[in-house]
């Protein structure tokens, strides 16, 4: 047997435990890459979050790392090999492929990218200082803590997902203001809609976040109005983050075709990258949807893309 | 409240429901029509599937018509009005559109089409008794199964998709034979060779299957040399139609932009047919990937695209 795989997936949200599973029933033996540290840990977004009420198939909900590990359970069962290790480097100029991270070196024959994308963060001057305790990127994972309930809490932020996080932790806090630099939302008709009527969100237009405030955990937010310079306090338990993410693929930079946000570009109408046998599926390239069974969907289309390439080249038996 | 509905959901297999999932639990008010008879019953292909593997968050398996369940009553739980009738006839030339069963006319202002597709089958008089039994129209669902694991299989069909059938099968079988009934396969030319150099692969030329052999599950097949007429028998565990899927689309034909074998055309990269807010979602326009997963993934995506077509147009709160 060959030391070179057939199919190397980065990444262990919902795309890349769809193509493991549907690579290793197609006995292509995969290896996933699981991640540790980049990029989240190994499990993806989905292992930061609570609820999960709009996977199908689960009518009373599931919560976000107990559908992760039936993902992982279903992978294992075909006999995916897995490690909890970052891929640190990637080289496509060469065939077979080779992927490293700090412990080993892999050959790959095709390659299934789904390392996913990351909440964006603001960088204020006391962010590191204050994260987790009052400062969050994911009002899904973090709303419901005791810390947060009956207290007044804001959100960063002007597009749907701002809306949605702020409508949602509207449940536990006393008011939420969404704090947004321009003088109206990007957000669609329909959030805005439900933001400007909601009794209990309140908009604060043409500012932006200066600092988190408060010695060990959040008790207010510094804000500035950019269009009068005025300064002013808010006192609020909770600061949350809802301006974008970053898609994974700084290590494949300058090899991959990406957008200008950094999303992998794709062949329309499949998951093919720019090279031959490099593949992508979920949040890594799409922009648009990013929903667990989004992701698994084209986890599966990348996985049976590969085998059918792999097949053609007769690279497997 | 106005009688036209936000979103009306033909079809009720995984696209349908997720569509349903999605389009509920933003507040749409959805409508499905679930089918009763055209294009299999309600629920889609998997009703008649038994063990489904594949399907990402269940390692042990599942039942296909219990998945369906499930799906069905998370549609239920989030509010979707559900009617198991088929849809006779469709009017896109006004707006709202008019869609009609036998029993109600039903208008709406976007519909998401999952109508499914389903696969041509033979006919031969054993079918019935074997279906799910070692025959089967799927080898990608069903090829991995233990009944099939070093056993003699069977393809049956010409195109790529026999082909690539066979070839994936070669995997789990012990050895394959793609029964054709012509002199030359239909495949492309790649396809063809490496059905011809594959050391497990054996074709039968000239011939057709005439009937499964076998008590309770198929044990063999019994053909016939359409050039000879000679009649033979052969040791099989598993007979798989590989002789092309029909789409369900006949009542939307002359309204909708459909390719040379009725599957509905999309704008690339999205759900949207050739007419502004009707949108189409699974096997009815997917005829590369067709699982269980991926239509789901695609039923997601076509009720976020409604909901901001209908947010965009203020066709909605």
């Amino acid at each position: 047997m060959s030391d070179v795989k057939n199919v190397v997936i980065v990444g262990s949200g919902p795309a890349g435990h769809t193509a493991a599973i549907y690579s290793a029933r197609a006995n292509l033996s995969p290896f996933m890459f699981e991640g540790y540290v980049m990029g989240g840990s190994a499990g993806g977004q989905l292992t930061t979050t609570t609820e999960v009420e709009n996977y199908p198939g689960f009518p009373e909900g599931v919560e976000g790392p107990e559908l992760m590990q039936l993902f992982r359970k279903q992978s294992e069962r075909f006999g995916t090999e897995m490690v909890q290790e970052d891929v640190i480097s990637a080289d496509f100029s060469q065939r077979p492929f080779v992927l490293k991270s700090e412990n080993r070196e892999v050959k790959a024959h095709s390659v299934i990218i789904s390392t996913g994308a990351t909440a964006k963060r603001m960088g204020v001057p006391s962010e590191e200082k204050m994260w987790n305790n009052g400062m969050s990127a994911c009002a899904v994972c973090d709303g419901a803590l005791p810390m947060f309930r009956n207290q007044p809490l804001m959100v960063i932020g002007g597009g749907d997902t701002a809306v949605e996080e702020a409508t949602y932790l509207a449940k536990f806090g006393s008011v939420v203001y969404l704090v947004h630099r321009r003088d109206e939302l990007r957000a669609s008709k329909i959030m805005q809609e439900r933001a400007l009527k909601h009794p209990k969100l309140e908009i604060l237009w043409d500012t932006v976040l200066e600092d988190a405030v408060g010695e060990d955990y959040v008790t207010g937010a510094s804000l500035k109005n950019i269009k009068t310079e005025e300064a002013r306090q808010v006192d609020v338990a909770g600061i949350f983050y809802a301006i974008g993410h970053t898609p994974n693929t700084s290590i494949f930079n300058g090899q991959l075709d990406l957008d200008d946000a950094g999303y992998i570009k794709l062949k329309l109408g499949t998951q093919e990258t720019n090279i031959e046998g490099v593949f992508a599926a979920g949040d890594v390239h799409d922009h648009k949807y990013r929903q667990a069974i989004t992701a698994a969907g084209t986890g599966c289309a990348a996985s049976l893309e590969a085998e059918r390439w792999l097949a053609e080249q007769g690279l497997t038996e």
